[in-house]
Order: structure tokens, then sequence, then C-alpha cells
């Protein structure tokens, strides 16, 4: 396959995730599930010229700065790349907000996006470079399926593989050049420093879905990929705007409240999210229909029952209640994805495809409850070069 | 009060009952907690006559038997008034099918009717004596809400009335009279070989619920009366049959299935009903608005998280699912009770009394929906005589 892109412009995609379980539980060191979806945010980076700028036309930002301004910048803040371990320290964020002339107090999601590429421009390359980047996305912002974390892990692979053409001088890339262990584990991690700048204290697991892909296993800190199957499903927007912060601090508060009856809820979705990993391995290793079956009805009951957990800690929504019933009146399953409340939620699909009657006439009945429906896949590739 | 049956007639009523917490649960050692439904089972006792006849409109039953054909049978089958804590035989269940000629293998709601009745009425009066009994109920039955432990209470307590009104000869009953602790003990014992007959191996909270009436709590085999106040109710009739065999079985399957993840459901729900018990008794005993106010809402909130739990468990239904739905549209907390999979709900009302507008409409809203509803009360009195 020859590249179309012999001038040197990067062409790399990264999916969005999604959590399957551990939602909430998670915060209580109880394992989740989260898997890639097939939502991808692409982004291409051409270089040269004397200008760096920054095109994301999702979230109408176009910015520019003159390689000479960034200079100056870099020398003022002593950026080095040996910085990578370092979050954005406060006095770098002031001083960024300040020459981006966006305020220190709040945070829009321009000012996250350009402080998070300005960070990793000036740590990753060894010195500023004329270069455009531009940045589209079929996820959702805002709706805890990953489109920072996929704008932080294609931003980190395009230019620390723009570093290395700069370094060995060769501007021809392969785009099947596969990433090595190392390689992903640096993507990754340089994606996780942009998810500080947009979350604070992030988990870790969407910077590990995005650049991975597949499905991440996590449990107490300790992250580990997971091989899986493409599972088809439905996401589901109920379009009722949640905060995350305020439905954790329900979930904190019930629980100092009722620790004998939330506590146990807790450990029941931790060997639930157990079982899951199980059943994702036995859906992926079955060789038989009849083995893959019986896989997927588990998969489907442990959804309904995480759903049913999810409920009892308090973080459903009419408008995700109102998405099950429909989903099972089509024999579907279906729960909430991320913090609940509202928000995002979607259909497993089992054994059926997405073309499927069900599917499709359960997909129609919930465009016509005024959802807003994607028809997409978990377990998708991480990265991907172009 | 005068009395206007100075002729030995004698008037009792029973309440039925619901189960607030602990369906399935109580199966694996839970704790439950039952509540007395102020629908009430009433029965008329007219001594007199060689002839004993029984009259069910209800059930569209109506039996009489000679009292010599009675003297018959007992002498037949031996019975004693001692063998109290004796369940009805297989030898005297055969015996009394071949007397009745119903058939022995198949269970009609006639033939336990009847069985039930010719049991106690053979075991309780000292010999057989003409009367009449008529017995009228607002429970529905075959719905989990008692109806069976209401008219083995009713029964027991009318016959054990008459059998002392024989004794002393004294043939103006009081009905101002209560019962003492060890009059209701032997009523709810009497009620229990009843159940016995209906149900085969009753838990004992039915017929001890229709008895004391108030709340009972029922844990490991140790059942405790619970003083309550009135707690206002809809109770909702889904119109969904469901076998309370195949969910108990479904649940059993389940847990074996997924030990890890069941058993701290089942937990969960034990230690719910724990904190429902304080709640039940705060509510009783607050002379505060507020603290009333705060212990509603605790109670609502368990209810919620009851429903939940029981959702975790498998034995919701989508009828079940859209009741509380439209619940929670109007503002209230809803719940399955008894064994699920369709059957009966349950709206709690809180501080609102049932009058209120949000009641009223979500009322209106269930039947629109073609739900049956009855708007009535828990915690009402046990056996009374009128």
């Amino acid at each position: 396959m020859k590249p179309d892109n012999c001038d040197g412009v990067i062409r790399v995609s990264a999916p969005g995730k999604v959590i399957l379980h551990g939602e909430h539980s998670v915060v209580y060191g109880k394992r989740a599930v989260a898997l890639s979806l097939d939502l991808r945010t692409h982004l291409t980076l051409t270089p040269g010229g004397d200008i760096v700028s920054l095109d994301l036309p999702d979230l109408e930002i176009k910015e520019s700065w003159g390689v000479d301004t960034l200079r100056v910048l870099v020398a003022q803040l002593g950026r080095k790349q040996e910085q990578q371990s370092i979050p954005l320290s406060e006095t770098d964020t002031l001083e960024l907000c300040k020459f981006l002339n966006l305020p220190q107090d709040t945070n829009s999601p321009k000012k996250l996006a350009l402080l998070s590429f300005l960070h990793l421009y000036m740590s990753i390359l060894p010195h500023p470079v004329g270069l455009n980047i531009s940045l589209t996305s079929q996820l959702p912002t805002g709706a805890g399926v990953g489109s920072s974390a996929a704008y932080g892990v294609c931003i980190s692979a395009s230019l620390l593989r723009f570093t290395k053409m700069l370094e060995s001088d060769v501007f021809i890339p392969k785009p099947d050049d596969n990433l090595d262990d190392t390689q992903l584990k640096e993507v990754s991690s340089w994606a996780f420093r942009s998810e500080q700048i947009v979350h604070g204290t992030p988990s870790g697991i969407d910077n590990s879905v995005c650049t991975y892909g597949g499905a991440v296993n996590f449990k107490g800190g300790d992250i580990s990929p997971l091989a899986i199957p493409p599972l088809q499903i439905l996401l589901v927007n109920t379009k009722v705007s949640r905060s995350t912060k305020a439905l954790v601090a329900g979930v904190r508060e019930r629980r100092e409240r009722l620790p004998s009856v939330i506590d146990p809820v807790l450990d029941a979705l931790d060997a639930l999210a157990d079982r899951a990993v199980e059943v994702l391995h036995q859906i992926g290793s079955a060789t038989d229909s009849t083995n893959i079956d019986a896989a997927f009805r588990i998969q489907q009951e442990l959804v309904d029952m995480n759903q049913a957990l999810l409920c009892a800690l308090g973080v459903s929504h009419p408008s995700l209640d109102r998405l099950v019933g429909i989903a099972q009146s089509h024999g579907l399953h279906a729960k909430l994805t991320g913090a609940g409340g509202g928000g995002f939620g979607l259909v497993v699909v089992g054994k059926e495809t997405v073309e499927g009657e069900a599917v499709v006439s359960c997909r129609k009945e919930l465009e016509d409850a005024s959802y807003q429906v994607w028809t997409t896949s978990l377990g998708s590739p991480g990265i991907t070069f172009h």
C-alpha cells in the first residue's frame, strides 16, 4: 500500500472509550472495564512554514502562533523534553493562560484544548517547528466517551512521530508501522498529561483505552489491556446534561449515610466486573457457536444487573430508565455508561448484527423518542496511522 | 356502643398484608418487613340450625353439610382439639377430598378454601354444631397480599370465639373485647395451619401480620410485631400473572451461577430491611415535623433502592418498571411487592395524603395505563371484632 502522504503529512486516528462496567464503584477501588469505542478522532499533521496552527472545527477553534513567539515562550518556561513525567505546573498554566489571553479562573473547552496542545507541543518537540494540526472527531464532547483522551492521544502520537521524523530526517512516514509497546506506553503517558490538564485527576483509563484499543481492565490503579472481539452496540445520548462531580458526590453521601447497604452493592459491582472480564474472554475465545451464545447471554444479564445496581446507587435517571425499557421491549439489554444521571447509555446487541430487525427497530424507536443514536462497536483498534 | 348482634352473631375482620422489604432475600435468611394492608376480609358467623354452611361469594362458593354428616366425618378422622400443632395429614386430606367429592391431585382455590375451613371447623370446635359462615373480602386472591391468611385468621378467630360462647353459654359477644396476647397467638397459630393447607410451607409471616396488624419483622424464623404509624399507599395490580415458584427458582439459579454478585446483593437487601425497621420506628415516634419529613425521605430512598436491588435479582418486569417510572414522574416512589415478575406493586405516598394532587394524578395515569389501583394504607389493625 503506497501512502499518499509522501510530504511528511502524518495522519493518525484514535478511538473513543466507554465504561462497560465499574462506573462509580471504581472510585472505591473496585474493578472497572473500559472498551474502545469505534467513533474516532482523526488528526492530520502537516509540517512546514514558520507558524504553528491548530484547527479544531468541531470546537470552532482555529489558532496560530509564530514559531519565533513559541521559542520565546519555551525559553521563558524553561521547558524540556525530560519533563514528560511532570504535569503542567500551576505557574506554567498561569503563564500559558496569559500567553493565550485566556481567563485563569474558568475552564472552557477552548482553554483546555489549547493548554493541552501547547503543553504537549512544547514538551514533546525538541524545539518549536512550524506545522499545522487539524483534528476532527466523531465523538461528542463532554459525554464521558473519551473525546479528550482521543484528542490527547492523537496529538501525542503525531508529535512523537514527527519528532522521530525530525531526528532521522526521513520525511516519508510508513502508515503500516505498528507502534511497539514502548511507543504505545509513551503515547499513553503523554495523553495522560493532557488528561490531567482537562480533568484534574484522571484515572488513566481513558488515555489507555484510546491508545491501546480493545478493552482495559482497571483495578486499584493497575491498568491492563484485555484482548476482546469487536462488540456491536448502539450508543445513545439521552441529551440530559449532568454533573459527574455531583453524581460522584451523591454516591459518596449515600454511602456515608447507608454504608451497610451501599458497601455490599459496591462489592457486587466489583464481582460483576470480574465476571464480565471472564465473559469477554469467553466471547473472544469460544469456537463453538453454542458457547458463544451462552457467553453473550451472560454478558446481557450482567449488563441488566449492572444497570440495576447503578440504580441502587441512585445514579440512573428517567431518561436512562426509559432507554432501558425501550431496549428491553426489543429483546435487547441496555445500561448507562459513564456517570449516569442522564448523559449516555449503551445497548448491547449480542450475537445479532446491528442490521438485525430488533436492533433497527430499537434504534428507530429511540430516535422517535428524541434520543440521539450511533450504531457502532466496541473493542476497535487503538492509535492507528493512516 | 350497643352491639346489634345479640343473637350470637359474630362479626370479625382481618387485614391483608404486603411485603415492604425482604422479598426473595427472606428465602436466604435475610430480614423481611411485612405490613398489614387496609383491604380487609369480613366474616359473619351465625350460629344455629342443623347444617354447617360456608358462603364465599368472591370465590362463587356456597357449600353446606349436615351436622350429623360432619359428626360421622369427625369420628372417622378421630379428630381432636389437641391436634392444633399438627398440620392436616396426607391421609386426612385424602379423606376430606373424598368427603367433599373433590379431586386429590389438583389444587383449585375452592378445594383449598373448603379443606382449610373443614380442618379448622373440626379441630377448633369441641364437636360439630350448626352455623353459617359468610365471608367477603376486599383482597384480590392469588396476589400475594395475604387473602388466604386473612381467610384463615377470620375463620380461626370466629370459631375460637364461638367455642368460648358455647363453653360459657353466653351468647352475647362483646365487640370491643380486645384479644389478649395468648388469644392472638392462638388465632395466628390456627391460621398458620390453614396457610399450610393453602401454601405447603408458609413462612408464618402472613398469618402473623393478618392477626396482629401493624408490621412484622421477620428474620431467620423469628417473627416479632413492630408498632408503626399508618402509611398511605397506592396498591397497584399490574394484571400480569406470574409464578412465585418460578421466580424463586430463577433467583436461586442466578445465585448458584453468580454467587459473588448475588450474595452481596442479598446482604444489601438485609441491611436495607434493618434500616427500614429503624425508619418506620422514627416515622412513628418523631414529634418534630422536620424529623418526620427526613424519615419519610429515607423511607422513599429505601423503596427506590429495594426496587433496584430486586431488579438486580432479575425479578422485576416491564409492567413493574413502567409502574415505577409513572410513580417517579409524579415525584412518588414505588416498588414491586411479593414475588415480582408482574403481580403487585405499591407506591409509597410519604407525608402527602392520598388526596394530594401528585397521588391523585399518579393514580389516574396508572389507571389510564390499565393498572388496577387501590388507595389504601399499611399498618392497619389486625383481627377486629365488630
